[in-house]
C-alpha cells in the first residue's frame, strides 16, 4: 500500500492481495488521521460483506468468490471504544455487469486499489445504541 | 439529526426514522450553504425511488418496503425556483445482497445514517429545460 | 459541458448527448488539473462498461442500450503514458429499478448530467504492470 497526500487528501493505493479495510484504517492510524470520508475504486476478491437485520440486532454474512469489479466504496473514518475505525459499504459487479453490495467486513485487491481519503478536521466518537445494537456516531449538534 | 463540521464538510448523522433528503435540505437551510456534494451510508426503508422516463417527461416511481443497506448516494444541494434543493441518486442493497437504486424521492432511516456534504463556494441554481422535462443545473462557463 | 469553480471543487453540466469520460477529460485538459476525485449524478444511454478478467488481462466489454439512472460514478484523473486520463466505475439503474455497472469506456448523457471533480494538489502517474497487464497507479510512499 502506498499512499500520495496533500492538505486535504490521500491518494491510497491498495496492492493486490492487501485488504481494503485493513489498508485504510493502517493509513489512518500511521497518519494520525482525525477523521475522513472514503471512496475508491479497482477489482476485489475474497469479498465478504453483510446485511444488518435491525430485528436480530445482527449482521447476515455472506462470502462472494471470485473477482469483482469495485464500483463504489462509500464510509468514514471514526473512534470506537478508543480505537479508529473504518466503517464501508460496497457495491461490486460481475462478468455479466450485474451488481452486488452491502455492508464491508473486508475484501483483497485483485488488481487495481485506487482510492480516496478526504480528510475532516473533527473527529467523530461512535458509541453503542442498545436499541439498533450498533456503534453510531455520536455529535452532539453545536 | 446531528452535524459535526469543519471549515469545509459537514458530517451529519441522521437518525432511525427520520427522511434522508428532507434531513439534508434541512442543514443547507439551517447552515445557509451555498451548495455541495453529498455523500452517505447506512440503512434506510420506506424508500421512494423513480426512474426518468425521458419520452414522457415524468419519473416512473416505485416504492420498496422493508429495510435495506444505503450502499452509496450521490447528489448536491442547488437552488430552484429560489428555494434549496437536494437532488441525489442511491443504491441499495437486500438481505440476499442483490442491488436496486435509482434518483431518490426520499427514504427514511432505518438504523445508522452518516452522511457527509461536502461544501462549495459557489451557487448553482437550477433552470426548467422545455425540451427534457427537467430542472437543470444552470452554469455558464466563465 | 459548463463548469463553475471554487479553489477546490468543479461542478460539471454535462448536457444530452455528450460523453461522460471524454468531457470530464476535456475540463482536466483545458483546466490544466493535476489530478482529482470524480462523482456524479444524472441519467445515460450508449453505455459502454468492462470487467477486467485477471487471467486474460483483458476487458470483457458490454454495451447497454436505452436509457438508464446514473446513480453513482467514482474514479479519478491521472496521468498515463504522458497525458491526462480518466479512470471511472459506474452503477446504473434500468426502469425496473434493477441495477447493472462497471469500468466505465464511456456514455452518453441522456438528461441531466451532474458532475463533481474534486482537487488535488499532487500529481499522479500510472505505470503499466505487466503481471496485471493495467496501467496502475505509481505512487512512493513519502
Amino acid at each position: 500500500m502506498n499512499l500520495i497526500k496533500d492538505q486535504n487528501k490521500y491518494f491510497i493505493s491498495i496492492d493486490k492481495d492487501e485488504y481494503v479495510n485493513q489498508s485504510l484504517l493502517d493509513v489512518a492510524n500511521n497518519e494520525n488521521l482525525k477523521s475522513g470520508w472514503i471512496s475508491g475504486v479497482g477489482a476485489i476478491y475474497d469479498i465478504e460483506v453483510g446485511y444488518f437485520d435491525v430485528e436480530k440486532k445482527d449482521y447476515v454474512r455472506k462470502k462472494f468468490s471470485g473477482d469483482y469489479e469495485l464500483l463504489s466504496i462509500s464510509g468514514n473514518i471514526s473512534i470506537k471504544e478508543g480505537d479508529r475505525f473504518v466503517h464501508t459499504h460496497i457495491t461490486f459487479s460481475d462478468i455479466e455487469f450485474n451488481v452486488f453490495g452491502g455492508h464491508l467486513f473486508d475484501a483483497k485487491v485483485a488488481a487495481a486499489g485506487e482510492f480516496l481519503i478526504d480528510l475532516c478536521d473533527f473527529e467523530v466518537k461512535r458509541k453503542y445504541n442498545e436499541n439498533l445494537g450498533l456503534h453510531l456516531w455520536c455529535i452532539n449538534n453545536e
